[in-house]
């Protein structure tokens, strides 16, 4: 028999696997959720109308058509029987495997308010993306109609809450579509006026960069009109805005991006967590007992990166892919000794708006236009194929020469009734 | 006070008027329920995974920001108060005119058999077009994962009601995807074996051409694998498939191109209809009794075409538009009298796949490759600005050199809390 490898989940790490594992003696499977793989580092620009869906994604079984020993799952894991080592699906569906790859992600995460979610969603997925869009645009619709000052200035209040790069991308983007790009279609508004407010617990933006690079991405926000509120935990998100600190702000928006928590892959197979709940692995990236069951990516923490946890960003997870599939190999040619993970770190980028950006390549730090210009092409160069990259080259250089943005769409309001009762 | 024109609906009709009115001394209002004015005769493309949602929609203040005097609402109309001369919005808002345009469009339409719609949707709006694109893709990712032979068979079924052009043209591209584009990215199923079934009421497809293009595209279609019934009214839609004629035909996916029906602008306005729901309108295209009342597109029924009905095509609603805006003006320059609108058919289009089509401009008829290439610009050339004519010309290239569709997505699956509670 053909040894079978099944992977759970097609982000980065998952499809790093399956690309290190050609020409190798395997069969394997992908199962995922979803049926296309997603470039979460973009996905900020389809929630800000930037980007349209298609161009940030494509469909897993495309991606790997012409290697005839993947087979690609539609499916949802909902357990692992290491005893049997099968892969359970919701559906009652099965997959036997001799080395299982979880690289299942992590979603946003409340730190115990899940009831917080209606009020403040957060930013995984396609439908994320286009859920937030729709608030977004959907508030200065309202605005524009609304006659009321103290409700038509909730209306244009965007909070923000986290200070890490997403919510930094976000909080820039959404100043630029305010003030730069939208200004002129509304006749009852002013959206330069629009207020979009960060809000972040600790003592500064972009905690994972250097000090000096947070301090000029602090600095460029406030340039481009966005509030910054530091040292000041959200103690509560409503439909009516949020309360931080002992303060309250009326905001009919209200985007999370303040935590993640990792997927139940540790439950599946009875491994530690830590609070996030990414499962605690051995230093060649197996589950405790079980050398066959690997755990990588935001679904698992190890601390291989010079003695602290590697971070939850895509190159790590690539980097772990591409170790599995190294191991995988080794024990196909009989050699089963312990592989250890090692994370090399090429390091931390983040887009503040149009022509500001900050890069940490450690040695050298680069900011402003020109880490703005490596941002871009660093993006377009890891986008998958030659179509998308045209595309959202396209979609770059328009927004840049004409201020413009081409996915304003409003979409997804209501539910239709065929959809409802399938 | 200025003149104040209230166009409702920003299709093709309601944008006419709005352009003719260019320069003149009116105020605007227009209204919509939805931000984005919509390109449907290319809708059938994003519901088969050719386009992307924003490459042929465009948000309706976009488009009119230069025109100060134009003011756009993102409302839904439920009446027109024609004493006090208000259209009244469902929010409680209203908006007075001493014009009004309604151009509301149509939805399609089961006969009497609403009850329908759950298993044989239609193709109107984005929404409609990312739910059906949604359900052709998933029937294909089912039957990979189906077992049984005869479950398989009718997940790999898909039924086309109507052979007007929408349903020749969904046939079409349908047939392309199962039998060119997906082969190869499936393990357990053959594409090429999916059946594309057209079901047509009438003696032939495209029944607006004539007989010789309809034998035509006739035979293009058989050629491309889809199976043409005629004569055969569609009696029952279920989950479980159709019964056409006394037989039953087990499908998963059922669409709906087989008849329209008007919005309510007939009812608000107190205006006889026709049988589809479509307002009888004086020579002059305004209401009987209501001169300042015009009613134009697919809610109103006229027969201004040599005695025959107007058909229900983008050209028609755009040179009533014209006509809307020409009568305003000559209006308010103190000619009164009625203007009588005449159409002018510039001719029929039908694309049937790749590389073939049919045109028919009266004299000239044109099908096969040349009236595919015609076809093409044709609608690359009517769509609106610079960047989605780049846009559609590139992802329709890439399709044709490559034979990949990129946008292959299935979203909106779930609607999320976040989206239920608001």
């Amino acid at each position: 028999m053909t040894h079978q490898v099944v992977i759970v989940g097609a982000g980065f790490g998952g499809l790093a696997v399956a690309q290190g594992l050609a020409g190798a003696a395997v069969n394997i499977t992908i199962i995922d959720q979803r049926n296309h793989h997603l470039f979460q580092p973009l996905l900020y620009q389809v929630g800000t109308a930037v980007l349209a869906t298609s161009e940030i994604a494509w469909p897993i079984r495309h991606l790997v058509r012409k290697r005839k020993e993947i087979t690609t799952l539609l499916g949802e894991v909902t357990g692992v029987d290491t005893q049997n080592r099968t892969v359970l699906l919701e559906d009652g569906g099965m997959a036997g495997y001799d080395s299982l790859v979880l690289a299942t992600g992590a979603r946003h995460a409340y730190f115990g308010h899940d009831e917080w979610e209606p009020y403040a969603p957060g930013l995984k997925t396609l439908e994320d993306a286009t859920a937030i869009r729709r608030r977004i645009l959907l508030s200065f619709e309202r605005a524009e109609r609304e006659t009321d000052p103290v409700a038509r200035a909730a209306l244009l209040t965007f909070v923000i809450v986290g200070g890490g790069p997403t919510g930094v991308e976000l909080a820039g983007a959404i100043a630029e579509l305010a003030h730069q790009n939208l200004p002129g279609e509304y006749r009852h508004i002013d959206t330069r006026k629009a207020r979009v407010v960060l809000i972040e617990a600790g003592a500064r933006v972009l905690p994972s960069f250097t000090e000096d690079l947070s301090a000029y991405a602090h600095a460029s926000l406030e340039r481009q009109g966005v509030e910054i509120q530091l040292g000041q935990a959200v103690r509560e998100c409503s439909a009516d805005g949020v309360i931080y600190g002992d303060r309250p702000l009326a905001a009919k928006v209200i985007l999370w991006a303040a935590g993640v928590r990792a997927s139940s892959a540790a439950a599946w197979v009875g491994l530690p967590a830590d609070a996030a709940g990414r499962a605690k692995v051995e230093p060649d990236l197996t589950a405790a007992g079980h050398p066959e069951i690997f755990v990588i990516g935001d679904t698992a923490t190890i601390n291989a990166w010079h003695g602290k946890p590697v971070p939850g960003i895509a190159p790590a997870a690539k980097q772990q892919g591409i170790h599995v599939a190294r191991t995988i190999r080794m024990r196909l040619g009989g050699d089963a000794a312990p592989q250890n993970f090692r994370y090399k770190h090429a390091g931390n980028l983040a887009t503040i708006g149009k022509r500001a950006a900050v890069i940490d390549f450690g040695r050298v730090k680069v900011r402003g236009w020109l880490a703005w210009w490596i941002w871009g092409l660093a993006h377009i160069y890891f986008l998958i194929g030659l179509r998308n990259r045209l595309a959202v080259a396209l979609s770059w250089l328009w927004i840049y020469a004409t201020g413009s943005r081409s996915a304003c769409l409003i979409t997804q309001g209501e539910q239709r009734p065929a959809e409802r009762l399938r």
